[in-house]
């Protein structure tokens, strides 16, 4: 166990992968626009899976385009302990969010084949069709089907803006495979594993290379309307307005005490408001604002949205105004698996990385795989938190930490031969 | 002086000048535009002039367009006591915002010559080029140039959009009068009434046919810039934010706080708020909003300025931001002559009109006015307080009790022959 305990993967390797995918559809500004299903996409799919190729991994292709690279263990019989994420962009995005996670993986099986290690268990490294949700709807699409969250016909039936169908793009670039959503040689994955860049500020506040994610937030977002009346700001006294702008102001402030009294999980966002008419001299008659709800735990989530049901109907009175909720998303909170977890710390602790445990704030490919495998994921940190943003950017040493956490989370559970 | 207190306006004729005007410029809506300067506003006062000179009154028009019609009084020495408002209106504006105070004048003298009442000193109706500042701005721009504050050069080389003059549309119109701006035959006026819809909702909450006008808030607006950074929602915690939003949010709690803390003549209003990147699940990096500030002491405007300055330096640093906070404009405060404000209170006791003192939220002619004149004003109720809207309403028996005000306190001023 010591021979393994020290193998490290190749940071450089990493690195140069990392680059030279970020070449197709890199952006003037130094970011990545590859977006799903787009020629772009196709260039980088195949860049991808000749690098599969090239380390001797087999490749399928599922009925909605997502890519499994595996290889075998020396247990016929053993389910695949995977990896992976998403080599789709934003449309001004970055080089490392979701192309880490796959080429992570890929640097795995690099490593293990340089030293000519065997596994018990077989790996796999995917990458899932459309994370990102920017030019077909839903987000997270590969991996909710794959989890059995969408059937693929749906997905498949999903359209652009243009009427062009998931189901015509993957047919085009090629990656309409045959393989039934959800079908793994051998049965489900024993365990999946996702690096990711942070996405948040969290591991550098706190100057961490890795962070242990124990699970990602549910998410609940809501659109509200405080409706009260025009009036000229001049003419009418403080005490007979209908002030939709001042009820709205209030709402704001306690979307963050609501969030606050949640801690250290709630978070409480306003991010979209719009007044009317919006006009310097007149008192607003209508705000529109949007409120993104997000913590660890349902009981938490259900705390969240009667508090702001109960301190809106009062603010809105206090106001002399209406107010009207309704919610328009819903992402269960999600707990990674104990076990899996528990690798994760393993191998930091092992390899004598600082780190922390965290949660994702935002949802990821491994929320959906968790519900049909025990799954867990590896954050590092990224510059400023910044992300999707051509300027997004993660050090080389942060991204080579987490990959040799992933390589022995994954040896833990694959076993070495 | 019985006999005198017991003359009325007539009613009927007032109502039917002011919906007569109210043809020249309908919209399908019932509203009027008759924007300054334009065909609409010719035809408009031509009209007016048509209906002063059948009246007996002599017209006389100034280098910037406004109009007077005099009509002498028995003692050749005495200065002239006036009246007037202005018949522009807003694009989507009402039928008595304005017009009412030059229709309730020439009412005035319409019933002084029906009953051959004679006063001793000359009585003068104007109308002020340009109140509103549609088209032209800045607003009330012939009051202005008529009480010094604006040049009458100035005035006339103000543009359009297009590129077209005050002074080239004054010339088309035919209302570039010769008389030097400021210049009354006799010397400046011994006082100056306007009767003026209230464009508020206190007189109709009070139930109160009058409001006797004792003044007009002072106003200092100002456009404030919260800077904060944008970020994620779900993958930012709350203790790491720099939430603009939030910032602006107790901001404009803190407008309506400190115009409170001002009672009862102190208004504070956000009208125009703007988020940026005004996206759902992005905590906002900047917000830009408005603040609209009145009162009736330029002492109470320096405290709310003070205020603001003080609570938005500690609101943003509570939230991580900084705020960058530019004063666009300033109207001081203006307290009506005493003896004028007399005038109207004793009419409407006189008169046995139910009346409460009210200010003036919004500039008149008539602040201009007072610099050049004693001056006071006259308020009766409008529907719901709603004016600059096609939907601006007025009851016929309180527009006819503003006029007996006005003629009364007229009268007080001009005394009867």
């Amino acid at each position: 166990m010591t021979q393994i305990d020290s193998l490290r993967i190749d940071e450089n390797r990493l690195w140069q992968s990392l680059m030279a995918l970020a070449q197709i559809g890199a952006t003037p500004k130094g970011g990545v626009c590859r977006i799903a299903l787009t020629d772009e996409d196709k260039a980088g799919r195949d860049q991808v899976v000749q690098w599969f190729r090239d380390a001797g991994l087999q490749v399928r292709v599922d009925e909605v385009g997502n890519v499994f690279g595996r290889r075998p263990g020396t247990d016929p019989q053993a389910r695949a302990v995977a990896t992976g994420s998403h080599i789709d962009t934003q449309p001004t995005g970055g080089k490392f969010d979701g192309n880490y996670g796959v080429l992570a993986g890929l640097e795995v099986v690099r490593t293990l084949n340089s030293h000519g290690i065997q596994t018990v268990a077989p790996l796999e490294v995917a990458f899932w069709m459309n994370e990102e949700g920017t030019r077909f709807t839903p987000v997270m699409m590969g991996s909710g089907a794959f989890a059995g969250i969408f059937g693929a016909d749906h997905i498949r039936s999903q359209q652009d803006g243009a009427g062009i169908t998931v189901g015509d793009e993957l047919a085009r670039i090629g990656y309409l495979g045959d393989v039934a959503c959800g079908d793994v040689p051998g049965g489900a994955f024993a365990a999946y594993f996702e690096a990711h860049i942070e996405q948040g500020p969290v591991l550098e506040a706190y100057d961490k290379p890795i962070g242990i994610v124990s699970g990602a937030l549910g998410q609940q977002w809501y659109d509200v309307t405080v409706t009260g009346m025009d009036a000229h700001a001049g003419p009418t006294p403080m005490d007979l307005r209908h002030d939709a702008m001042l009820a709205a102001a209030r709402m704001v402030d306690a979307v963050n005490r609501i969030a606050l009294e949640q801690a250290p999980h709630g978070r409480g966002t306003v991010g979209h408001l719009q007044v009317l008419p919006n006009s310097r001299n007149v008192i607003p008659g209508q705000v529109k604002f949007s409120v993104d709800f997000r913590n660890l735990s349902q009981t938490g989530l259900d705390a969240m949205d009667a508090a702001m049901r109960a301190e809106f109907a009062q603010l809105a009175a206090q106001c002399q105004c209406q107010v009207e909720i309704t919610q328009v998303v819903r992402f269960a909170p999600c707990i990674f698996h104990p076990d899996c977890v528990a690798s994760v710390r393993g191998a930091a602790e092992t390899l004598g990385y600082d780190h922390m445990d965290v949660v994702s704030g935002a949802g990821h490919d491994a929320v959906y795989v968790h519900s049909v495998a025990p799954t867990a994921m590896i954050f590092v940190p990224c510059k400023d938190g910044i992300s999707h943003n051509e300027i997004e950017d993660a050090k080389s040493e942060h991204l080579a930490a987490g990959c040799n956490v992933l390589l022995h989370a994954m040896l833990a559970h694959a076993g070495v031969a």
